[in-house]
């Protein structure tokens, strides 16, 4: 079988170098381009650990993206890029997964309101088909537009939607703090993700204000149920890259401790990547470099509380490793191929 | 004005050290003594950047507790040995300011249930005064014996109770997910808190089962009002010493943000070790080598929810400098004394 | 082709571990057991990423080491155990491929020495086959025992070998200084590797004394020429993974900093693990969970000096993986089978 | 006693931040002026946990450095900076005490070429007096202008003058690798110092070419004895302040371990701020936040080596304390005025 032909635009982001990694031993993609103005001109091998052709490849110009030679795209670029290429390529033909915030919110309105910009292209919110397979995989075969899942919502929904399917805890009152990696932030030339600044720190950020508090409270109602509004607070700590999420939710009446569990169990028992853990082994060393999502929950049952914790590594399962799973299920391909390999 | 001769018992542990540093500065108290096993025979000065009559001194072994010369001994030690410690000094006429949990809870039957042991003196849990001057003073003058803060307690509770003693939040339903430094854990010889295990990780531990619980809530309901159930989340995260909480609070109705900030400008205004800060602005780095806690609180008016946050260093405003603010109080210096002069 | 079957011993050190990632997905071998006391029935699974077979199995307890099912087995144990355990499986007609110190020194008495143990097999130091390819691969093809290169060794030799057997250097007078990550030191439960005691610490350690000193003269001086004692030490930094070593080399009359650069350039070639880099772009963060060590050399003409620095990850290149190339140059694989999917 | 009234320029840098720590709390000076145009218009105690008349200060513009109200000025300003401002502040009657590297080096040809700038005023470097007591105090009461010590100088330069001096060592050939923190870089915006480049990370730079190597080699010479040329290898690690170094060097014949300690502990008997370990104890934390150097120093008998270790926090003995204890000097206070009470 011929390899697919696909291309990276926005490569020397962390999420670019991440994608790069990952579809340069794909065994059934071919990279034809990956660009940046940052590294144009620069061979991928002088950048990262990669052989063979990929690793011959050059970075090129943001503006060769219209004259890209690809069956499919990935968009490793900011929101706004994202919303302003992804419309060109898909008028050439050429299938787009987009990493961006770009297409994942349905409403139009939200964007001016938490991404800061009007939207050009609203009428490809309704055709983009979200990428989170483990909370719904319909749509993703053959889909022209895939906006891919945040780090936030992949790593809060997946140990929140299914307690909220299973009608096992209360819709509204949900609280979550999540902790991120510093890669979360992008690459940043400023102070203020300095080493300096961030080592032996600790700082909640956006309370309550985070462009991806929506995209959460849609992803968890994606997976059945209804969802209220999530107080969610984000902390940045001094780790290059992982989330750890941490979900306080109010249990129903009658609701025991193995209600919560098998609820778990039975809503990841067939997926590769989702892995059950005891709520305190949950930890991001153990999906570093993994596509990797690990759940848990524990009872409290003084506060009549359920506490949920998931990890993942926000540039594989909360970006690029999300991505390549998307795009092999668009692509008909299965949607473990490269990324079986990825061990830490 | 002759100096208050003080011992340390339990001096090589984290908290030992940090109150070695604090007291050997101290303009108002003299070290006589600082016991500790693991160092016995060693000079302070072998071990601590402190010179004069303080860094002359040996470590003694803790068997010399009972011979004390000292007005008042701080117990750096384990629940268990200063629950059998204090009843002794206090026999001899010496004060107690306890660093561990011995003595904070008022119920005994929660000794137990919490920390695994039968208390050996529960009648000196009603006679025990708690050290939290912030959140009340009456009865640290002169007192016997203080069971001073706990480090969770001290973050959590600094930042709650305002808004729950004003009646400006639901008194059930508090979530907490608190954010602790590895020292937290004391100075430990297993490989669970080795570098290689705990850097670049992130994990929550005791989920609702940590022995700081009931002293959360008992310490919030101290600053006035009811405190139900709280849903407490611990994580471990890779720095040396510092504690970020983050607390979601379900806001009562018509309560607006500038309600939230005068509850907590007005609590804090003349105290000189709690700072109110910018929800975002509030940091470990900020706080840390001081005897500060640092506070703030925004309004996520969707969800209905204040979030309060609040840093400390566990060392110093969560165990030794908090403990030193309560020596100060026993013995009628100014609670300031020797801890101005800390400044990271 | 049938894969090769292999096992492990001392599955559940930090070696062993990074072993059993990159053996569980070779193409061309088949892990067959896994021997770990401190793991003893569990499942692969439980512990790693690893999915399929090799995630199916279950550790076993080391005394099943002398009925291993497997043509090849890699010892990751201390050297003492590996002493031990070498000579009875090789009676069984099983290959061995040791990580640890126990087979490296030709000479037997430098064993009490620097390891502190007298030698039980000194027969076998002559017929063990050094397992550093890029500086010699005579001999191992068909090897029935191999004695993998130290992580010290490798990182050291690759930089200097190539100046010392041109000639370009003074064989005496070189003073070295390698920084490592935490891992080097072994799974410890120790209080002297906890986070707090290793974090924001930076100190050497065993100056001038390190058991690798002999070997690494040793083997700087297999890549041809002569090598006198070189000063070494050996620094510990606080992070997880990782060596970078700078050697201090005095240069010989009339040479440039293009006769050094030539000299690297021509060593490594045409060898896929090792890469020649500006001696300032020689970071360890290239070369993390690759089996890669990067090189290069800066002339410091005011003093005389090349300084010549190199990086790999001391759990790949620098054990884990470097076996691996050894294990498949023994069998006849091609050297890079199962380690250029590796990319970090 | 009245107090000295003192400004500092560039105080929002880290060394601009760390001498506001220490002079707020000084029993003899007065900060009159904090000049910095990145905070201009803020309050100190808004930056710094600094209470009183310091916290209460506010952040003023550079410009106003020609109208400053002080005896004295600490310059905490890049080298160009400070070779402007200086004798400006001088014409005024105002004493100056450089931290930068302005007034360090004797020979104004070496300015161009490490440096990259024509000095403006070649005739002032004859006149400073360098700021390194323990090597020399002559001068300096009443001096009008300080040339700080760098802190690459004062580590290296504190561990091998005594050997140079003593004659034990030869003086050529020496070589240095010195491991410093993120913060001796500076305030950077740039992605290079941020915290995903630098953590898990190491790398030299600078190689043979850091603009403190003349300084090195002149402070070394100034304990006494002649210097040869230093080969001099900084190496970036990844923790927030601290210098390690290690300094390999020749021994003369005849020369043993006692000779090598002695000269080391007659060198520094008598110093408050000079300590000496065993050269395996030298730790960057045990120094951190103080005006400590800890030296110390092992014989390689077999290589002929003497390793000499040094550590020191660059933010505090490498730059603000280190100018603190030469500003008391200067004004004739005991050089330990203001530094006593540091202690991590």
């Amino acid at each position: 079988m011929q390899p697919h032909p696909v291309a990276i635009v926005g490569a020397s982001g962390y999420s670019g170098l991440e994608l790069t990694r990952i579809l340069a031993r794909h065994p059934a993609v071919r990279l034809t381009a990956l660009l940046s103005d940052r590294w144009a001109g620069e061979k991928v091998a002088s950048r990262l650990p990669v052989d063979g052709p990929a690793g011959a490849l050059q970075y090129s110009a943001l503006s060769g993206a219209d004259r890209l030679d690809a069956e499919l795209v990935l968009l490793a670029t900011p929101a706004e890029a994202s919303a302003d290429l992804a419309p060109r390529l898909l008028a050439r033909g050429v299938r787009v997964v987009d990493i961006s915030g770009a297409f994942r919110l349905r409403d139009p309105s939200a964007y001016p309101l938490w991404y800061g910009f009007e939207h050009p292209a609203p009428a490809l919110l309704a055709e983009a088909v979200y990428g989170l397979p483990e909370l719904g995989r319909d749509g993703l075969r053959g889909a022209r537009l895939v906006a891919n899942a945040g780090c936030y919502a992949s790593t809060v929904a997946l140990a929140v939607a299914p307690f909220v399917r299973a009608g096992l805890v209360e819709a509204d009152g949900i609280a979550v703090t999540a902790l991120s990696g510093v890669s979360g932030a992008g690459r940043k030339a400023s102070d203020e993700y300095s080493f300096v600044e961030v080592a032996d720190d600790l700082r909640a950020y956006r309370l309550g204000k985070h462009q991806h508090v929506p995209e959460i409270e849609q992803t968890v109602a994606r997976g059945g149920g209804r969802c209220g509004p999530i107080s969610f607070t984000p902390v940045l700590v001094p780790i290059r890259r992982g989330i750890l999420s941490t979900a306080h939710l109010r249990i129903r009446d009658g609701v025991g401790a193995a209600d919560l569990a098998s609820a778990l169990e039975s809503a990841y028992a067939s997926e590769p990547f989702v892995k059950v853990r005891p709520a305190d082994k949950v930890m991001v060393k153990d999906v570093l470099h993994t596509n990797r999502c690990h759940v848990g929950v524990a009872l409290d049952a003084r506060a009549r509380v359920a506490v949920a914790t998931s990890a993942l590594d926000n540039l594989v399962k909360g970006a690029a490793g999300s991505a390549t799973q998307a795009m092999n299920a668009v692509l008909g391909l299965p949607e473990t191929a490269g990324l079986d390999l990825l061990g830490g």
